[in-house]
């Protein structure tokens, strides 16, 4: 960890026994001693102010300081005779609406000593996030709130009791999430964030005590919100800005969100150029017919044979399946694809393998695993609607992308590196979602999966001091455009609805493989 | 006010509304509309924040802000839609271990629109601050901070309720005080400033919220207590260099508070030197058979005819005397000496005015008022016991003058101004402090009453942004003597102990006009 630049750092100071010509006080003592490593002022909080006579004392003059990097300087949170002070703590936060995963670094060393993903409650509100905005506005934000922050206070008191250490050891806490489930933590007004004029009640949060929200931790610690851009765009993508480094480099990196809501950045050092816009829940799962989240019994991974059409499936934990989670649907939909299951028009074949289809409700559905085969009793099939639903998903993302793309004039091919992020970035299979045109035809080491992004940056600036900083630079930086108001979008959008697209020019690699023309 | 830059505004801003390419939060819109104005960073707290939307709703995106400037940059601590926000109101506190005075200023003219003079609670504790800090150390220290608090709380309740606001209208607190009266206020361990290694806790205090204390005001706002540089130099004479302006002046100055402790400045804009010393309670009347404080029956002028040894006097509020208090003291001493009444070692003379002396509790008394003339029934008198202690609190005072004089190499002669402040500075006849040696022999126009400077300090605080700025560098420049441990002290204090002082050739002046030798 050479050259890192701790946003919380621990040190034993030997400090001055007063005497003839030296009378400062036991606080100007210790400001003075820290202002030799510090250039930025250094604050005493009255707490630390008044321990710190008998610190002094117990220690004969050696103490163990911790420093807590605020918004203009150190603020000395702790205090201890040199020796006395256990461990220094952050706690970093991917603030999901689904699920929230928390992460306990070590301070000193850098270290993610363990993580916790915990299911979000605010979910009882609405599965749907704009449900719960509706419930806020209906009097439910100070529940939500307080759902969020006990959510949070029983993390610190799981970690910290695995980890057997004191809450009070944890004195930076960091949260990435996206705009709307900020407001919640923070009891701000969510209601026009879905309705006129569009925008949130803050783009920046500024530190905050723990107190302020009531939050179990070091009471002179701090904890810091990752800032937005906008509605659609907000700390768990600018996380995983800051995560992917592009904004650092010289080459051009498109660094896309995959989910309900599609979020894109596009640029490098230079320039960024963001973007969001309603991607449809199907690619996600939410809506589908045997749509499920990525839990155990999770189809994950599909083949299909081209021969015999025989379907082998992968699920996550290997027991029996239960239904199918992102991964796997765009899986689903390319090996269909590919095997002539389901036309350029997204219509189902079923005279092609009539042993996989049947007709489910009135309508004809393919089926990945038997009822005899599952967990539920239940077959696990995916429909004709389905379908529709996922091509409109993943025509509305290729579309989104391409829209970033055009309105800084260059092209798919012009982008080195191609960051897939969200809840399930890293188990796309880049080429399958190719293939049904939900990503641009470039050459497959592009792609990178960025893993749980929002966890990342939010860690990241847990162990960074300089993170903050980089973080308002880079809302300074972008360019946000509007998608729902473009006009080139739904023009755009009508050949994405097709596999991959219409304009086959546009995946060459695609055509040439399944022989398209 | 031309020129002025306050530590509080209010600012009427018309913000733009959101519309196409403006997507900016409220939050940002405002920080952005005041970031015009100031060049320091602007911080928006979550209780803001949190009001902002439903604000600029009201006011059609006209908002009043008012702005207080923190420790690097300007909270914005309260906002309102556009002509609907009340005054905005500042406290300075003049925190004297005695008496407390408030001074309520309207921040946007910068006038003191009310005062409020309360006794200080804690004297139940002891008079005598030495005592108090005793009584914290049993435990008491809680106590005493409540008893502070509350004081203030209740001053605040008097002043808003008189002026016709609001608590809340309050958003900034400044207070100067002697360093254990702080110490007090912020519950800091005090014990250390009367014993080994003789240091407060705290030299700097970092700006408190409201809630740190539990003060009435704007929730928001901010309450600055003046730093000290050493136990007995506190804030209160750090208010009173401001105050004097002697910091800024090429001339140079010396500053004196005349009290149980002397505590002395000398310098000007280059150079601070600083000492104080005990130089005994007899000087404020405290421990003299008939001393008192200035109230209502104080004697505070005394004139003897040098022909038939009457006495004139004056009273505070012109009613039947009660006792003598500081000023009324060296105008005794000073006018008995010139009438003969006290010989140069301060042997009263009783056969000079025998009508004058009476014995009382076995030893000579010089009587002021007979008891038929008095408001108590007794007299009022000064004895021979009171003058040994007197002018040993006046050799005190001077050779700590002295002392201060001759470790920067100039002489009294070299003085431009001479600040008098403290509780009777204002009214101390100089050519009766010099006639008994206490002040030392310079032109009488060189001496200039402050009043209250403690409270004139404070109040300077609360109108100008750059004052703590100010302080912090008088801090750093100022060189403070130790003078409980200067062997000089204990040899010159000697000669002192004469009226007006063994060696004539300091006070030419007096010796010419008296007629000395």
């Amino acid at each position: 960890m050479t050259g890192r630049e701790p946003a919380v750092e621990k040190r034993t100071l030997p400090l001055p026994e007063p005497g003839l010509g030296d009378n400062r006080s036991p606080e100007k003592r210790l400001r003075d001693s820290l202002g030799n490593f510090y250039s930025e002022p250094v604050f005493i909080p009255l707490e630390t102010a008044r321990k710190l006579p008998k610190v002094l004392k117990q220690g004969d003059f050696d103490v163990d300081a911790v420093a807590v990097f605020g918004e203009c300087g150190w603020n000395v949170a702790e205090v201890s005779p040199s020796g006395t002070l256990s461990g220094i703590y952050g706690m970093a936060i991917d603030l999901g609406s689904t699920s929230v995963v928390f992460y306990l670094a070590d301070l000193e060393t850098g270290e993610t000593v363990r993580t916790l993903s915990l299911e979000n409650p605010q979910r009882e509100h609405g599965e749907d996030i704009l449900d719960r905005i509706l419930f806020a506005g209906r009097g439910g934000l100070s529940t939500l709130q307080k759902e969020a922050v006990d959510l949070i206070n029983k993390a610190v008191t799981e970690l910290t009791e695995k980890e057997g250490i004191s809450a009070d050891s944890i004195y930076y806490c960091t949260v990435a999430g996206n705009t709307t489930m900020c407001h919640f933590l923070l009891a701000l007004d969510p209601s026009h964030i879905c309705r006129e004029p569009y925008i949130p009640a803050v783009n920046k949060f500024d530190l905050l005590r723990p107190a302020e929200l009531g939050i179990r931790m070091h009471p002179q610690g701090l904890i810091y919100v990752l800032p937005n851009v906008g509605s659609y765009f907000g700390g768990d993508l600018l996380a995983g800005i800051l995560a992917s480094g592009m904004f650092q480099e010289e080459k051009i990196s498109m660094l896309v969100d995959v989910g309900t809501n599609a979020e894109v950045v596009l640029g490098n050092k230079d320039w960024l150029v963001a973007c969001a816009g309603a991607a449809g829940p199907a690619l996600e799962g939410g809506i589908l017919s045997c749509g499920m989240r990525a839990q155990e019994g999770a189809v994950e991974r599909i083949k299909i044979s081209p021969d015999n059409f025989s379907v082998r499936y992968e699920t996550i934990g290997g027991t029996p399946p239960r239904g199918l989670c992102g991964s796997a649907i765009i899986d689903l939909l390319a090996e269909m694809f590919r095997a002539g299951l389901v036309d350029p028009t997204g219509k189902l074949m079923p005279d092609k393998a009539p042993e996989r289809f049947r007709k489910i409700d009135e309508e004809w559905a393919f089926v990945v695993a038997d009822e005899d085969e599952t967990g539920t009793g239940r077959p696990v099939y995916i429909t004709q609607s389905d379908i529709k639903n996922l091509i409109r998903s993943k025509g509305a993302m290729y579309t989104i992308l391409n829209v970033v793309i055009q309105s800084v004039g260059i092209t798919f091919q012009d982008i080195d590196n191609f960051y897939v992020a969200g809840a399930f970035g890293n188990y796309i299979d880049p080429e399958n979602a190719i293939t049904i045109g939900m990503l641009p035809d470039v050459a497959l080491e592009t792609f990178k999966g960025l893993g749980n992004s929002a966890g990342m940056g939010a860690v990241k600036v847990l162990l960074d001091r300089n993170a903050r900083k980089e973080l308002d630079e880079i809302c300074e930086r972008i360019t946000y455009l509007e998608m729902n108001v473009r006009g080139d979008f739904m023009n755009q959008l009508t050949g994405a609805l097709f596999l991959p697209h219409t304009d086959l020019s546009r995946f060459p690699t695609v055509a040439k493989r399944l022989n398209l023309q």
